[in-house]
């Protein structure tokens, strides 16, 4: 991806990676250009707080965030930024995903993470919800949106019509 | 609030209004103008499904979904929109909201819930995470959204001092 | 299956065919005749609340529904008639099914869905249960499910005995 | 209530009647006449096997069964009769329900418990589902049902409306 | 084992039976005569009843009961004896033993299950246990505990010294 | 209580005591003689390892230890003695009693703890407990527990026939 | 208290004042001069990791963190430091504390919190580990510390006197 | 490892060794001289109790303890010394480590355990932290630990840039 992106997303460690693919091919998919970083709320915090505090001047839109068990970095890049912030708890680690959840659903009244289900079905709609932002000022999006339902739609028609006796 | 609402407060039943309050105090706040309704899921689906699909075509440009127990509106009405939609599981019942938590953020891939905390808090970082999304391209709103981070900040520091010894 | 069914199986993804294939196995076994049918409370909303508001107009009795992670085609099934609506929450996701679980009962007053175990004994046991209500006015099968019961004690009866020493 | 019960209540004790009283203000609601019985799965257990076994020869269509902790009466019910059983979690002691909850649903293949929501809503609903089951031969309970839906809908409505600005 | 069981080790499924043989290996150890039983509290309820109503009269002293998911298995048991109930909530299903846990752990006042850990630990334990109440009034059983104990210790010591460098 | 104590009741602290006093009831009813101690696992490490490692040399037969949080003392107590060690899960501080039921439960193999429910229901569960081990040699007690049953049941009667219509 | 503080008390808002207070109480009966602040993960997360990275400068030796909810406060503090910080989830909010210990103690591996329980006795707990570290190198505070065990065990030997028959 | 050993490692099974190798491990890199035992806190409760109580005598600085299910060894431990003692709960077992992580961490008021995450990263960090207390009064090791701080920073870095497109 490339040209000026729009959406950062940003991971805790690598072994985050196949999970927020998910979100990276949803925006490679809507021609959404995006950078995608891994970076570390503890073991990097000032490049961390410097990816997200910079991220609104480089022309960034919307950040989204994904990492496990204690998982502090999408609150920490909320705290640095007014650009909407989308959290994606990772499982991995004796508790499976719940831990992260709660570490990123649960942010205090002030600064919101808007949190996503765990795994790769919430990677993969952060994806689809940073575009659904996007396509509130971009009709041509707006329109992909639509077709992406609609595609969604058939396919489970598609399945149906797969599993009725002939 | 009136004059063409752009954001949509929606609650699954009066009793999730002290809630949901917290959203619409932030909303009134910035002085964004929105709309507040009752709709349930599961007593009124077809007027639940109307609301929400269309809500774009009234100039809605985001949607706070409230409701507890198993909290199926804000899915329903992400189902019937591509309009960005903000879930808030509100408390209530035997297991106090954890269930509403689960039933809004463990979405299945394609249909995106943007969720919040739990119960007021989550009311009002998605009263804020609805400003930040119209801040995108409204820059009065994104200076006020950074007065606001500034306030919580010298709120933080009163309080410290505060309780320093004299 | 077929000629009328009485009992209308749906589930939100084809990969929900291998638990909710137990149900369908035990209304084949009972001689009820139903209709499998794939359809998603998110993807597809209308359609799904066609296939549930006509159910009762085309004969059918009872609806089994099964999904997994937040778990709304139930509820939304529940919400478009006043047939009886069996929920079963199937496994998948890092919650491993509680989403599923607390998606599917923790239903606000007003909108039943009878909820079963999650996975395979639960729609094993959304069979009999269906089978148990047709049986209410059917003698043929409340005798076949005195038969089944009567079964089910031989085969604890015959695995007791394989396991006593000789 | 009287002539002829068509729902047996029961409950495990005494104080679980606050709860399971929602079920039968639902039943008394739709005139269908039901017995409320106190009965422990462990106090009692020769009486409750009696209580379930017998009922389908006094005339009983369907059993709700509520009970907290572990909550082993509606399955215990369940083994005794292949009438419909409902299950109804009580909430009260340490875990507040979620005890009840998966000793009522988790029901091993073979015996279903068809399981409403912990406490007063799931009383309510295991009200509301043995009149669905009771409508499926009985047209004037069906459009009571339909009604009942209406009311619930206008009553939506009207709370909708009492929240509007003026 | 043979001659006059003073212990009955009750299952709900042969399916348990991996993890109930733990128990059955600790009693045989500790030449402490058995009997192992497949009953089910809901396949064959009455005939489970007899098991435990009648165990006294035949010279048991202590049930094991073992079951997984709503266990409701020991509570049963323990409804129909005064014999000492011990109760091994077994895993398996999706949430992996929890729900037997609680179906055999919170038993309402009355009627008491002697509940030890989830799996082959508690089944294991659970003839430990059986030993330790008739160990009261055999004064060779109590001395084989404490040999028992004092090469669980050596075990440990051995353990311990194999890991240190040489 | 007193003159030859049969049964020790250890509670970590004295805020556990209005649960423990429901076992010290039971075996007053019963006209078992007990002890009633104070003792924690973590502040007086030596002082309750001695309590549990002296019991038996003084007569006791049956220890029950309840304790809250990260419950350890019924089995430190249980590291210290072969007599049967009952643990009884007091609720108190934020997680209300499930970490003090999975500290006392989930014992590893080889020292077993026999736990009851969380709270008063178990600490009442663990007196009776205590008292049909000590029936299986003590035949007056044996006839009181049966009494004891009788006398439950006739109350569950009592209770349902205040609930019928007049 | 003053005078080249030790140990450095931070908490995410004033409403764990209450909780945290515990610790300061016991750094105060000990003797180790303190300091306590407020200061917030996300609120001004600048401040907190100026807060933390210049402790050490100032003389700081240990850290203790309090905050609620997807408490990141200890974490973030642990980041920007190597003195040893211990985290204290606090209450509060529909998850009553289990968020706040999962997003203290769930620290993925290179950066620790010492995580103790959750409120009142966890922030008490921190301020004697506090003093445990200190009095590794101060055999004065290790005498101290020596007198609370004693204090605590002898008021334990006073509360087992007080409940003992006359 | 040799030479007065200033932190014991001790684990109550063989089973948690590849766990607990992980803090060997971190000790090993930052040549802290260490010890490792496998002691029960059940199996060999007074063994356990000598290993803690004499640590300090024998230079021990700090004790590392890790446990599985109903753990209570770190608790045990901490109970006989006034060193920090650092807590592992280890997984295994059908809760997963969640009863070793509240078993560990949820100590009442007075004897604290520094609780780390479950398993290996709560391992390694239990070997870091013992790390920070060392280098509180050694200039070495905290030189030692900002480089390995600094690795980390930059091992992230590598890693980000490893993902970067070319």
């Amino acid at each position: 991806m490339s040209s000026s992106p729009l959406v950062l997303i940003v991971m805790g460690s690598d072994s985050d990676l196949p999970i927020m693919q998910e979100a990276a091919d949803i925006l490679t998919k809507f021609g959404v250009p995006f950078e995608m970083r891994i970076s570390s709320a503890h073991r990097c915090p000032q490049r961390t707080a410097e990816l997200a505090s910079g991220a609104a001047a480089r022309g960034i839109r919307i950040i989204i965030a994904g990492a496990g068990m204690a998982a502090h970095l999408a609150g920490v890049i909320a705290a640095e930024t007014t650009l909407p912030v989308i959290g994606v708890p990772t499982p991995g680690g004796a508790l499976n995903g719940v831990d992260a959840l709660y570490s990123t659903v649960q942010m205090p009244g002030g600064i919101p993470v808007a949190t996503m289900a765990i795994g790769k079905a919430g990677a993969k709609n952060a994806g689809i919800f940073a575009v659904q932002i996007l396509a509130l000022t971009d009709t041509l999006l707006a329109r992909s949106l639509n077709e992406y339902r609609t595609e969604m739609a058939q396919e489970v028609e598609r399945k149906d019509a797969a599993i009725q006796p002939a």
